[in-house]
């Protein structure tokens, strides 16, 4: 049951749907018509600019129409239908108030209670697509990594695993990298070194959203690969100290990689970064290659310290990791703007082999939302 | 002339050079030590994380040492040695004030007076590197577009753009797209339609930061490119009604793109940037793929569509635009997060087929920075 009333002298209107009420102003709702002189028809493009919409536009008249809502536009004088459920799912007439850190409910924080329960795909099950790639992709959404197994033992298979859902983004370390221990290495990553939870390339801008190693041979001791919720270590910090929270997320750090000729890639971001609305969207967290920082002021920067090293021990608790060991043919992805992954040293008995790419998020997202579509399910 | 004293009982040092006064805290030069157990010299990656620095590290000694300045920490007991003119570029202790919406010395806002002026490279000058390679990758930076002519006219040329700084970011367009008059369009970029000017691809996070696009064919009537500074238009905005500039900046946008079978693209991202601290880093503009904004409280909406409003019409002004015609064999370039481009309408007689693609600033950020060092000039 549907009503509706004109209020603010026609600019809003006040929508009834049973117990549910929200308002819609006229200019907003002008936009948002999905008439076919304001939206492409196949492709959903909007045909025109608010430039071609009256800047005194109001509501001359709104009615219920059988399932529909009609709203009478004036200068304009044109009568244009909207569907009362698309509008309630759209509402922004709430009296939300938001912390900063807030999530949305497609995202869910972890510690290493997720280790029984790691989301983890079959390579054959999730290439053939349908339900088991749609739930495999939405848990990586909402838990920000995901391991598959049972995939080919061959050079380049991780392309496989980027086909699934997305592109790869090419870099200066090319369209893959090799993880094995070298001589000389330009990087880190490369020795047979541990190295702490960190998320990959900060010093990127943007940053790659999603990494993938896959492993090829896996004889060493040691090696094994572990994955920290950065959203779970940040939200307790926030807990914890909300100041420590505060300036991580106040002030940019610096990131800085050099490593080789011809490449000098540097960023100025946050370490904890949140949406102008408070939204935790991003985790930054890299001690090789974070770079002097030098935008925080004096008087807070012992505050900041303080804060980093906490963030840091919070990263290296033991109770916040989930650790795994790849075996041949076993790979896994991580939402780098959120999951920190390590591995632990492994010896120079043996073979360790891994091939390494970046992809992004928006990507994987847009496929888990199209295949959701598909199969009949909201994507969260 | 060097000089250097302890204080707050060993927390910080103030160092003083020649006129100029910094503080450096006892924990952040710890942590910016260069000595080779902290760095690996060849990469310059840190080799120690801030849990192997102690937390109550303090300063036991300082003193200037010929160039240098000398620094006991204890309670590790080690002396490490620090550059004076280091540390002055890197000092934080300034009692600066930023305002939202400051932009760094390197960013120079334009409007159509650069018309006259537009950073132009020569195809086989860029081609050999060096100087000129630095020089308009610099005017790149700084204005946020520039243009290169006699190139080669032949399929896929834009590559060879792209190879002079950085890497093609693969999307759901594929590594590149073509722009011609289609039949059935996916996307109204692909009809003659005039186009408002626009950043590309707002409903993808992370959005791609470079946009190519390169002339093959161009007899139709019509078609002129036009750049806009999105920068100089947000901050013309702020100077004219602060309150659209907040609204604008504090408020997420939602952009949508789902035009093709298996691709629905959303993205939450406000349409004027800033980094917490306050910083410009990026504006969203585009009315084909703004979803409906849901993340602008009731009492807010009118305001910010008077805002988007007359962002745009501030983006339309031709006192804020730059135009030129391409002309086979030449391109341009954009930083997508920044500069808006926009295209005339054009007629079916005639022919215009354009190549475009995307790839990503922080490339060629660091191929900019890196050629700077290597010919003996700062990068800005």
């Amino acid at each position: 049951m549907n009503a509706v009333e004109i209020i603010d002298e026609g600019r809003a209107i006040r929508l009834t749907t049973g117990p549910v009420q929200a308002r819609f102003h006229a200019m907003w709702l002008r936009d948002n018509a999905w008439d076919e002189k304001t939206r492409a028809p196949g492709n959903g493009q909007r045909l025109i600019a608010l430039r071609d919409i009256p800047a005194d536009t109001h509501i001359a008249d709104a009615k219920v129409d059988g399932d529909q809502v009609t709203v009478t536009f004036a200068p304009e004088g044109r009568e244009i239908a909207f569907d009362p459920a698309w509008l309630m799912d759209h509402a922004y007439d709430r009296a939300e108030v938001r912390v900063a850190g807030w999530i949305g409910d497609d995202v869910e924080p972890w510690t290493a209670k997720l280790q029984t329960a790691v989301p983890t795909g079959d390579f054959e099950a999730l290439s053939r697509g349908g339900d088991a790639l749609r739930d495999w992709l939405g848990a990586v959404t909402r838990y920000g990594f995901g391991k598959i197994e049972n995939g080919p033992i061959k050079d380049g298979a991780l392309f496989d695993v980027v086909d699934l859902f997305g592109f790869v983004r090419d870099t200066n370390y090319g369209k893959h990298f090799e993880v094995r221990t070298e001589v000389n290495p330009t990087n880190l990553a490369f020795t047979g070194l541990g190295l702490q939870a960190h998320t990959d390339n900060p010093y990127r801008d943007p940053v790659p959203s999603v990494q993938v190693l896959y492993c090829l041979e896996s004889s060493a001791a040691g090696g094994e690969n572990m994955v920290v919720d950065g959203f779970a270590a940040a939200l307790r910090l926030r807990e914890e100290n909300e100041e420590y929270f505060r300036v991580l997320s106040q002030y940019c750090a610096r990131f800085e990689y050099a490593g080789e000729e011809g490449v000098c890639l540097q960023s100025r971001r946050p370490m904890i970064e949140l949406a102008p609305d408070g939204e935790l969207v991003g985790v930054r967290f890299n001690n090789r290659s974070l770079a002097a920082v030098t935008d925080v002021p004096f008087d807070e920067m012992e505050t900041y310290y303080a804060a980093y090293r906490r963030l840091g021990e919070i990263i290296d608790d033991p109770d916040m990791e989930v650790t795994f060991r790849l075996e041949p043919g076993e790979s896994f992805i991580v939402d780098n703007t959120r999951v920190l992954h390590a591995r632990k040293a492994y010896s120079g008995t043996g073979t360790r082999w891994f091939q390494g790419c970046y992809a992004d998020m928006d990507g994987l997202r847009s496929t888990y939302a199209a295949l959701a579509q598909q199969t009949g399910m909201a994507a969260e």
